[in-house]
């Protein structure tokens, strides 16, 4: 998994100014006791029930190796902005703290931390950038195509969305998360190679057009992927489906084509009479997929209709997650030096610690979580662990197969309008603690204090 | 600019499956006559009246430096899908063709090509995939850019969206295309270092959580930064402002902080608030910053009521374009063997042939584009520029500074209306050439012929 757009330590600068000046003024004030920054959201998006968390893996390869180099402390020392001591400091920097997480294929609710990162101040502060680009998009976009996978009802998905999701690394990012999310294959090459991915595709309409006409495209296709999926659709989707059974009469038993594509018109009504036709020339077992512009409604939608499709073709709306493209995350100090740290601002306050999450089921169903004190021990699954001690890795990185596995099992235990494309009428019940309760009243109550002393 | 998140050679399986797998179809059958692939896009988003183009020189660095290595054929061996002949072929393959594109900074309407590749059918259409990826998401980023420039109205804006842009290179291209955009400066300090760009930043509210109190955050922040921007709202706003003051009367000639910046609450009323307790204290010359979560309406809405404030940071809405974060954009063929090519699929015909765009204007003001074949000299300025001629960059690459005094130029002569953040009544004019007008009815009769003749 050592590839350049994987990131890591070539990327020491991948973070925002405020971080270095900030470690700065920590690194002159001596403030190097333990910090935890706790990243959670706020909010869920519209129609979202739950947040699948993604991305642990790559904050924890990024952390682990992250050094500045030569070039990067030569930079920082042009820009004018920093002391020698600082840069100094970062010439011997090594990520030396803490890391919990959720592992990837856990759905999160608000105010439940994906990640908490326990380190001398300035370090917890300098991979924030990090932390959160990672985990931001690779959730979101986990969400977004566990939606899609929940709408398709066992039929399979697949990601076509490489061409307009933001980025080459968040493409090939992308494309694990969605695996884990239960994505059946990926046009993405790349991430066949990189991750093992299952990879799909066969042709496009600009195949068909470069051809003098339909036919011939289909059968210099199929002389070299017999058993490939035609696309139908480029010129007339009736009059292409014609031309497979066509296809299918030329062939005969050599005919060993697995389904045709639609990607334009009105997708259930055509998938209705594409199904007819194949049927009507004995092509029973010719698949129907179809693509174009499709998102978690539309599939529902299709298939409560009773369309005859076997699978879905996904692309923007899941690549860059077009209805929800971002999540109200923010990365938060929660204790420094053996104290909880709250944030007062107008209507975004923080629960001060580190903290564990206990899932609680009956009946091999989820009933709630309880959000608590990481040191409290209660019932339920707790789901933040450890994987990374004194800036060591300490978990076997998952295979993304293992935690698609994983997605799957704490997916199908969550409750069925928690799991449906429609916001729920209730939320999943998330409760806080006594201990986590009490230790925000007392933080708050310090917090309210010292700062009206200052008035 | 040789970074790894820069993409190039190490990335030649960063493509679809069914470019391949119609590659190797082209080969099989020997369909190496120049093929043409225009992309464009078909509608402008909710409230854009142009996109901006941007991302045409990491198109052609790619391009000009994709080859297939060793790992990569025998991964694509090792899939089963390819033949021996292909993959030989593609052991061989370099990008042979031209591509014409409009320069960064650009601003295109519907219809009109921002990026055309001419090449023997698989190359143009191998190289699909990463030519949409990075035109798709720099274009909709720097958009996004120029409508907040715009609505900033002179003040500076400054991008704060690395957290949240998904992925790791495009938060470095994203840098980039806000820079060319109009952006004064990003928190980005990759960016900085890879590009050159200015960088900003200060401090964040764990930085005051992490002091005992919000003074002393402040005196330590300015041993280090005296000319620092200090944020006042991590316990109350006001409170945060007098602290300054205090600040100010305990450092007297030694203060040198240039402003303090508002993330939370009614920012425009804060803002009134703020400068009055400021002018009161003489300090009139500390400016005004805001963020938290703006975009260009809430801008413009605060300045329109009047609200004293010097710049704005702005992250996820930019970040991501959140209220558009992707575009319609295609990638077609358009010629194949000298012939013309169209799509006739429901709702979503093409042009045929390579195109020129001439803008034409008055008295310093664009009245309106004329889409032209390739060939025609009309009146106005051609803007697609040729870019690569077999395989070979022929045009120094710009600098982002150079592609930002284009965009600004370019920019500035549109017609006000367009240039607004709302969608404006009338679209800007783009006609058709009569040669183009004359071209598309020949080609689309030829191509409703052939598709007749298989009824």
């Amino acid at each position: 998994m050592n590839h350049p757009y994987l990131g890591g330590a070539n990327a020491a600068l991948f973070t925002d100014l405020y971080q270095l000046t900030m470690a700065q003024a920590y690194v002159a004030e001596e403030m190097f006791e333990p910090a935890t920054f706790s990243l959670f959201y706020r909010n869920l998006p519209d129609d979202r029930n739950y947040i699948l968390s993604c991305g642990i893996e790559d904050v924890v390869d990024f952390l682990c190796e992250l050094r500045f180099g030569d070039d990067d402390l030569a930079y920082l020392r042009d820009t004018g902005k920093f002391s020698d001591a600082f840069v100094d400091y970062l010439a011997d920097f090594s990520f030396t703290g803490q890391v919990h997480g959720l592992p990837d294929g856990t759905p999160a609710f608000p105010q439940e931390p994906l990640v908490e990162v326990t380190a001398p101040a300035p370090e917890a502060q300098i991979v924030e950038t990090w932390v959160m680009n990672q985990m931001h998009v690779q959730s979101v976009l986990a969400t977004k195509a566990a939606r899609i996978v929940h709408s398709a009802a066992g039929r399979p998905v697949l990601d076509f969305g490489l061409r307009r999701i933001h980025g080459a690394d968040n493409g090939l990012k992308a494309a694990k998360a969605f695996h884990v999310a239960g994505v059946a294959a990926t046009s993405n090459v790349l991430a066949g190679q990189v991750f093992g991915i299952p990879i799909s595709g066969t042709m496009a309409h600009s195949y068909v057009q470069a051809h003098d006409d339909e036919m011939d495209a289909f059968r210099n296709f199929v002389g070299e992927f017999p058993d490939t999926v035609l696309l139908v659709d480029t010129y007339d989707t009736v009059q292409g489906v014609k031309n497979v059974v066509r296809l299918a009469e030329e062939l005969g038993d050599d005919f060993q084509v697995s389904g045709i594509r639609l990607d334009s018109g009105d997708l259930a009504e055509l998938a209705e009479k594409a199904r007819r036709i194949l049927d009507d020339a004995g092509l029973d077992d010719v698949d129907i997929f179809v693509s174009g512009g499709l998102n978690e409604f539309e599939i529902r939608d299709m298939l409560d209709q009773g369309a005859p499709i076997d699978g879905f073709g996904v692309g923007t709306a899941m690549g860059v997650s077009s209805d929800a493209p971002d999540l109200d995350i923010a990365y938060k100090l929660v204790e420094y030096a053996g104290r909880g740290r709250m944030k007062l601002s107008t209507g975004k306050p923080t629960l001060p610690g580190a903290k564990q999450i206990f899932r609680r089921d009956r009946d091999g169903k989820a009933i709630g979580d309880m959000l608590a004190r990481r040191d409290e021990a209660l019932d339920g699954t707790p789901l933040l662990e450890p994987f990374v001690r004194d800036g060591r890795r300490i978990r076997r990185a998952d295979t993304p197969g293992r935690a698609r596995e994983r997605a799957d099992k704490r997916l199908s235990v969550l409750p069925e309008d928690i799991l449906a494309v429609d916001r729920a009428s209730q939320d999943y019940p998330v409760e806080l603690s006594k201990a986590l309760r009490d230790h925000r009243d007392q933080v708050q109550a310090a917090v309210e204090a010292a700062a009206g002393d200052q008035g």
